[in-house]
């Protein structure tokens, strides 16, 4: 049996006391961008619980208290792991019923009125300023079955697939948070790929899919020209959040050579609000999908993954509408490690920023449901997905919504989970000329 | 002839009183960032230069004074084109012989002390903060080049290539100001490409490349889901920069199927310091490379380009060295202009910022001396490039000193330059582990 709180905490709820995750807010009476922790049903305001000393029992945060008054993330980020360790722990402390610290808010009314907001009054906004976002390809079980369609079985996975984590650098400025519409894009089709010469169609995109991925966002900065190595990476990284990396597949079909994907997935990106440290995690560390090639010296050490549970839902528009669960698999079905990622991002020399983002990539698991995006379930867009009711898909239409939840642990030890990434799709604009 | 300024100008300098291009300076007196012009030998400290009402002659302005107080041009540039044609031309006004406003800075001892600063004596840093980088390959004769060695000349260019501005986001974090010097980067090798199976081997860069080109920077953000229309896409760019976008061709070759380059990219891209604004270059519009296939309505305008002259000198390490002009070529040599290029980027719902950076493609003319990278040079890696005496290259090797300059116009209308974009190879660091 977890810890308990003396504030209420469903066993249902993926904010036990075992989590104590991390996340950037707004309210009704109060605008203002600031951090929080989330637990059960209602979130503590940072800010608020700095301003008013609830940190006084925390010796190491006192000469960094004026990182809660920033409307991101990242200054708190750039304190590094041993600190974020601490004010975990700490506000676990303070929130746990038998805290030894019972005057600073548990007995505290004024502090407690002040600080605590059910979480259903708040706004959760994008917990990070970042950087450069990075999206790998680690999840080999895609991998495969998207290269098997393009390019056969025999040449599923490229020569350098299991020699280093494939990436391309991706679009920071629409990563949006979970909740955010997601507005169908226009692009060029090729309809007739087979037609000579090709000429492409303006559309609005026919073939509008999702990814499920872990996202994980960096802590601490490198200089330029020096390298991460593999077993320092892991207390490079922040923390984790959940990802729907939106895709336009007919876009990317037609756009992609030679130089990678482009506006097939920069219109909109969506994770989840609150970053779940790693210590959160710990507990839930899992072997990730073994490497069969020797890797070379500067990205070797364990396939570290967790293993969390990860479910996509995708609920049609209209009232009373029910969701069905399109896609359940294990956020371990990755090839390389995040500290992996790491090492491999800065062998050349490229710096990594407090607030940069790296996705996973498509996390795909071995099975029919287990797959991360409609591509891979449909056949490359051959077959139609059931959805409860009998109504069907192949791609997204207008008014779905898609919801990924993550979540670790027992009801008994108490859950640790990310919350919703979610995002509706809108109808695209008018003919834009 | 061009207007004079009571301040001494060369005829060669490429910082003419018809230019008046913005930067970010600190200096030994005074370590803060703050936003400059640039004048023949000398810089205009526009901190400074707002704080003692020197801007009093330019009342569009007044309620903007802050962006001077500033560490980078961002909020400069999102006052808009209309506010940047009036700071430029009154700061024109105030520094040529006739200047209506004689006693703001001519006959001004006080504020000519404190706000004019040998170039010499101060120190450029990036002018902007970049959100996104994103890298465009709209230089038709290297795409053409480069595509006819990897893929033989029936299939030099991709069939997409004419119908969209091909584009793939790059890296932000490591966009270095001209004269930071370049580490060789370390990364995954293919020796053998004929091998079964295909191992890697892990080693410094051997094929270390430059690419010639043209970086705009935004200055009017568009929310996300709203695209830019091709004739309004002018007005969002804030100004040009010259670029060198180094390129590791050996990792690039293994690193890039299927999503395009990574760590061949991302360990650093220099550009210059003083960002030139569209009025500046206007009088040097020029026709781009004609397209001749129909593009789809959204991309549909004029080519325009700049007719820049652009010169790359590569001086190899050691004392008396000379430099070797390696390629001389117009801007103009560009399929699509850069309002093509953001409309494109926008047309799917991507959002840019003001900051955000795009890069042209490397930019080469027809002729054998007017190829912008190294690697068309020397016909993918086979012959080498003669440099004087006696010295010759097929890459560059530590030491070397690569030197991009941009220039418009005549020394008697007074010339519109770049001034340099420049870089030195330093050697590969010990190996990581």
């Amino acid at each position: 049996m977890g810890r308990t709180s003396w504030l209420p905490v469903a066993a249902t709820s993926p904010f036990s006391l075992a989590n104590i995750p991390f996340g950037i807010i707004s309210s009704a009476t109060s605008p203002l961008r600031r951090p929080a922790t989330v637990i059960g049903t209602h979130v503590l305001d940072l800010k608020v619980f700095a301003e008013r000393n609830g940190f006084a029992g925390l010796e190491a945060i006192q000469p960094h208290l004026h990182v809660f008054s920033s409307t991101s993330l990242n200054a708190f980020a750039q304190l590094g792991r041993p600190i974020h360790s601490k004010v975990r722990t700490y506000l676990q402390n303070v929130l746990s019923e038998d805290t030894a610290h019972p005057t600073v808010l548990r007995d505290n009314a004024a502090l407690r009125n002040a600080s605590i907001l059910p979480l259903n009054t708040i706004t959760t906004h994008l917990p990070m300023e970042i950087g450069d976002y990075t999206d790998f390809f680690a999840g080999i079980h895609h991998a495969s079955t998207v290269g098997s369609l393009f390019r056969g079985p025999a040449n599923a996975l490229q020569p350098n697939y299991k020699h280093l984590p494939v990436a391309y650098h991706s679009r920071a400025s629409s990563v949006v948070v979970s909740g955010t519409p997601v507005r169908r894009p226009w692009g060029q089709i090729l309809l007739d790929p087979t037609a000579n010469p090709k000429i492409p169609t303006f559309a609005p995109c026919r073939r509008l899919d999702i990814e499920l991925e872990l996202g994980a966002f960096i802590a601490t900065p490198n200089p330029l020209g020096q390298p991460v190595p593999v077993a320092e990476a892991e207390a490079a990284i922040f923390g984790y959040v959940l990802m729907n990396d939106w895709s336009a597949r007919d876009l990317q079909t037609w756009e992609y050579v030679p130089l990678g994907p482009f506006n097939a997935k920069n219109f909109a990106t969506t994770i989840s609000p609150w970053v779940v440290l790693p210590d959160a995690l710990e507990p839930f560390a899992a072997k990730g999908v073994e490497n069969d090639v020797e890797v070379l010296p500067y990205l070797r050490g364990e396939n570290k993954q967790y293993d969390i549970r990860l479910k996509v839902d995708l609920t049609p528009a209209g009232e009373g509408a029910v969701p069905t669960t399109v896609s359940e698999t294990s956020a371990r079905n990755l090839l390389w490690s995040f500290p992996q990622m790491v090492a491999h991002h800065t062998i050349a020399g490229c710096n990594m920023r407090a607030g940069d983002l790296l996705g996973s990539g498509t996390i795909s698991g071995e099975g029919e449901r287990e797959r991360g995006s409609l591509l891979e379930q449909n056949g490359g867009g051959k077959r139609s997905i059931q959805l409860v009711r009998g109504a069907e898909r192949k791609f997204l239409v207008d008014g779905d919504t898609v919801t990924i939840t993550g979540v670790c642990g027992t009801e008994e030890e108490g859950l640790v989970g990310f919350g919703e990434c979610t995002g509706q799709i809108l109808e695209a604009i008018e003919k834009p000329w």
